[in-house]
């Protein structure tokens, strides 16, 4: 008998055909003979409504309240969905987060999950009982009421696979798995049939919004067995673990992050600690750089140029000009109108020449690249935007075709 | 520094408007250096909606996935209330029943507060927050959440006030206190300033809307002052308390129950044990009888009629049908074209012709009087429904005028 952690996502059930259409997926598991845990979310715009309601009392509402009045969506969501399966005849019991035994750090709307105390959610699978579980939700060391923020329900079904040690958590979206490349702008994308956490991180930061990063680090650190499929369509989807095997494919996927902001500080005058400062002054002030570029110009100055998301740019610039004294710079430009296009896989570490093949290709597509960056798994260039959606085109074809 | 609990019912909090309005009613209060506790029901027609998403799933989910769906309810409303004196620049917090310490039974959809451990309460009262709780809802147990049922909310407000010791537990509604009879109805209704339990507890039965009976019977045991006002408008509303001032009024109201049915077992051979038989089988088929009158023909056989609530008739003489063998009767008759009209007041128990004085007003109405019962504080009769309204506001104005 093998442990099953399913989760679904608000759009999963939205109404009560969806809702009947997840209990069905839930009811086929256990019939196999399977213990099943399901993690759901809001049912479709619950929360956008509940945020709603809170703007119109108060704009300024405390965190501490907008989790007490969010968390009430997957209540409804798992009632429902516990109901649907009682219609079907199985033996099913919902569980809020706190009565899961999920217990979580103070930060509201953003708390981390410190612990499950699985006690009870082991008790109703000794029952036999199908366990419907709200995701984002948990409680504090106070017993109030935290939620997990952004892409809490698939942290909270990792988080469960881990504490139950699961043999598989799979993940149910609106697309049947992870793609070479995004499907409705690159003709040839492919369904990967395996992926590493590692590399599923790079491309879940880069813009393919199938898995939450969170979800997967916790997945990496817990060494749990992911699946992302599709909850229309029965048919196998991605399987995320820690080493797959090898194929002929170098590189798992191409994406493509549109939400960047270049930054360049002009004509800093050469003296020690000038990146320092520079850096250190935007850590403090919580803006995560990514890429970083510098060049000597020819009268002893030299340039700083690095890209932030487009949200935090204006603060960027901000803390860069409060540095105006100290560095001695003689001005700061900035550019929206840039994308950054990446391709990842585990299989480039061991291969040499593929950064020389991407580039061929972007040369060969006519594409500028401003700026280079690379990890062991990962080649990134910034171009200019309107070339982006070509861009990735012509580095996924190059590898993956 | 007094300690008062509110109460505001579905409608009170049934959007923006509305909810600011009860935390400015709450916050005034606050502003006077009194403690405050708040009991909200869910907003307006949120229960209708949930119930409506659960039938279409399923029409005979479990009670305990109904409860887990409903408090959802109150769980909007509190943090929403919570939100809106946040604003006006209060302290306040919301708590869930499970919070507040509401251990119930494990009668789903109609459980029965067991105690209410009251240490978070009291902590969040000691820091001059202001509390604002969820009514209708606990947990019981195993952890699970319950709901009270009807008038839930009105339980969860006394039950605070009893736990608390609170000095003053008001009920917020839309009539402005309790009147001598229904005011939409009898010219001359005037709003009784003072009451108590008992006479409370008959008109609450007897249909007056205004509080739920087990609110007013926990009020009693645990000797909590009630107050029924108008969260509209800012006057005093009638208080509900175990001894008031006598007045001149040997009356306290007149109230009207339409939902009568008369049963008659006619034709019944005069044996011992007779009327034994008959409701010891109504009684077993948990059939609450109401008015009963035994009249003995002439031919040595007897006639038993009796009232029940509609809704209990069907199956009153469905369980009448089923004893046809050992009561020997020749038939049964039902009519459901009456109503049961009473005066209810402690003054009447040291006063003699009260009945009479009934009788009489009936009677100069040309009102014909079908059944007549008494209790100690409370004169009931049963007349035909067609003359309901005339017949109470005909013995209202013998005795309030």
């Amino acid at each position: 008998m093998a442990l099953i952690v399913k989760k679904f996502g608000g759009s999963s059930v939205a109404n009560a055909e969806r809702v009947n259409n997840v209990a069905r997926i839930v009811t086929d598991e256990y019939k196999k003979g399977n213990n099943v845990v399901v993690v759901v979310s809001a049912q479709g715009d619950t929360t956008d409504d509940l945020i709603a309601k809170a703007k119109e009392i108060n704009p300024t509402a405390s965190k501490r309240e907008m989790d007490m009045l969010l968390s009430a969506g997957e209540q409804i969501s798992i009632s429902l969905l516990a109901m649907a399966i009682e219609r079907m005849g199985y033996p099913v019991v919902s569980l809020l987060g706190w009565q899961a035994g999920f217990q979580t750090d103070s930060n509201y709307t953003v708390a981390r999950i410190k612990r499950i105390e699985s006690e009870r959610l082991k008790a109703e699978l000794a029952r036999r009982n199908i366990v419907v579980v709200a995701g984002f939700q948990g409680i504090n060391k106070y017993d109030d009421v935290t939620t997990l923020g952004r892409g809490g329900s698939d942290t909270s079904a990792v988080a469960i696979a881990a504490s139950l040690k699961a043999d598989l958590c799979q993940i149910y979206t609106d697309v049947d798995g992870v793609y070479t490349a995004d499907p409705r702008k690159v003709k040839n994308a492919v369904k990967i049939d395996e992926i590493t956490y590692d590399e599923m991180l790079e491309l879940a930061s880069l813009g393919a919004q199938v898995l939450n990063s969170r979800s997967v680090e916790m997945a990496k650190k817990y060494n749990v067995e992911l699946e992302v499929l599709s909850s229309l369509e029965s048919k196998p989807g991605t399987i995320v673990k820690e080493t797959v095997k090898m194929e002929k494919m170098l590189v798992r996927g191409a994406a493509c992050d549109k939400n960047v902001s270049r930054i360049s500080v002009v004509g800093l005058t050469d003296h020690p600690g000038t990146a320092f400062k520079l850096f250190n002054a935007l850590g403090q002030a919580k803006i995560n750089v990514d890429i970083i570029l510098q060049s000597v110009g020819r009268d002893g100055t030299k340039d700083i140029t690095f890209t932030v998301s487009q949200d935090q740019c204006a603060d960027a610039i901000a803390a860069v000009e409060k540095l105006k004294d100290s560095l001695k710079y003689s001005s700061v430009a900035h550019d929206e109108t840039v994308a950054k296009v990446s391709i990842v896989g585990t299989g480039m570490q061991t291969h040499p020449g593929v950064a020389a093949k991407m580039f061929e290709a972007l040369y060969d597509a006519n594409i500028n690249i401003h700026m280079i960056s690379t990890s062991e798994i990962k080649i990134s260039v910034l171009i200019d935007v309107e070339k982006a959606d070509r861009a990735v085109e012509a580095v996924h074809d190059a590898f993956v075709r």
